[in-house]
């Protein structure tokens, strides 16, 4: 196209063929719709969890956002951090805590999952001026002031005076979509990709008795309009 | 009535009367239901959470009762131990952990809540034969097998070897209703009074933004034949 500096709408059509089929759309489209504050959904892959996900950028949470994942979702609320904002945080994973602990419970701290990873989770936190951290708000409150900080001066003091653990926004970091492609990777990348801060939330899309299935997760996105993306779109 | 040995209605009536107006009818009633198996739920007071929660029996644990608690209420699903059953298994509180632990963001570790508590959290596990931890099948599976093995011989070898952390079901451990009055230790007092081993199972209702109103709770109850108690009638 460079060549002519002529686009006819044959090549675009083409163009459009083409990089729809490689998935190159879908992630502008996602990418598009992660900066606009969009809920979007992102399937990890059939070898890996088989789950799909509602994802969106900390930084536009609200209550309204929080009861759709809670009723349409149903998985647990958790917030996928970057390791750069992690390590800014002072955040350790779940299983380092344990490991670390002179209980005898810390010999059950996880080291595979049955899908092969080990586990993204970092501690679970409320902030202070949440009432009982589990409602729409609470969580939103939460969530926002996360987002709010990340990136400011003073971030490790805000973090650690700010919020209290155990509370009911569970955080993620992620291990880089180098080292694992799960959804907390998954949804890092696609912020790193719209240059917004690595601060996603997500919950995973349940079904009965299991895992929403692609199928229906894609017919829920189609009927909410919500963008659609598989895994290996992302990697 | 011992004195005559004969009861009339009048005398019938007047008793159902008086102890439906204490609660004790409600009590009873509710420690029935457990005892069948059924969902029962348990509003703790204005002057505390102001939250109702939807409660079983571990040993009753379904997909399809773990789907009605994330479906119609929404809060985070749990299991609350009494403290035999938690010192059995080793657990420590959550607090306890992160205290210990040399990480900086053991400062994090709560002291008390909003409403005055400090948190009944410990560590959250899955069974080892679960997929992602997450699903319906997946969590009621975890709870089953800690129900199952709560009282049986060699529990503590059974609960670290079989379970791992961080999962998806999160334990609690009840401090003694003379000690605190949230719904772990409501839940664990007529498990209790039912004289069943302490796990129960508990989730939060939410409503619009908030918890969901003492008033909209029991029109839940009253249209799904759910007994629903007051935390002061437990005490």
């Amino acid at each position: 196209m460079e060549k002519t500096g002529i686009i006819t709408s044959f090549m675009v059509d083409t163009y459009l063929l083409v990089n729809s089929k490689t998935g190159d759309m879908d992630m502008k489209n996602a990418i598009s719709e992660v900066r606009k504050g969009n809920i979007i959904i992102v399937y990890d892959g059939d070898d890996r969890e088989g789950e799909a996900d509602l994802i969106f950028h900390g930084s536009f949470v609200t209550p309204e956002k929080i009861e759709i994942l809670r009723k349409n979702a149903g998985g647990l609320i958790c917030v996928a951090l970057d390791k750069k904002i992690a390590d800014r945080f002072g955040l350790k994973f779940y299983t380092e805590i344990l490991r670390e602990s002179k209980f005898e419970i810390n010999k059950m701290a996880c080291k595979k999952t049955a899908y092969g990873d080990e586990p993204s989770f970092s501690i679970a936190v409320n902030h202070k001026n949440v009432y009982t951290g589990i409602t729409d708000n609470d969580r939103a409150l939460t969530i926002k002031r996360i987002s709010d900080i990340c990136d400011e001066d003073g971030a490790h003091e805000k973090f650690v005076g700010e919020f209290y653990a155990p509370g009911h926004v569970f955080l993620l970091i992620g291990r880089g979509i180098e080292n694992r492609k799960g959804h907390t990777e998954l949804a890092l990348k696609i912020a790193e990709h719209a240059d917004m801060p690595g601060v996603m939330v997500l919950c995973e899309m349940l079904g009965k008795g299991k895992a929403l299935s692609m199928d229906e997760a894609k017919k829920y996105a189609d009927k909410n309009g919500f963008a659609f993306l598989e895994g290996k779109e992302i990697w």
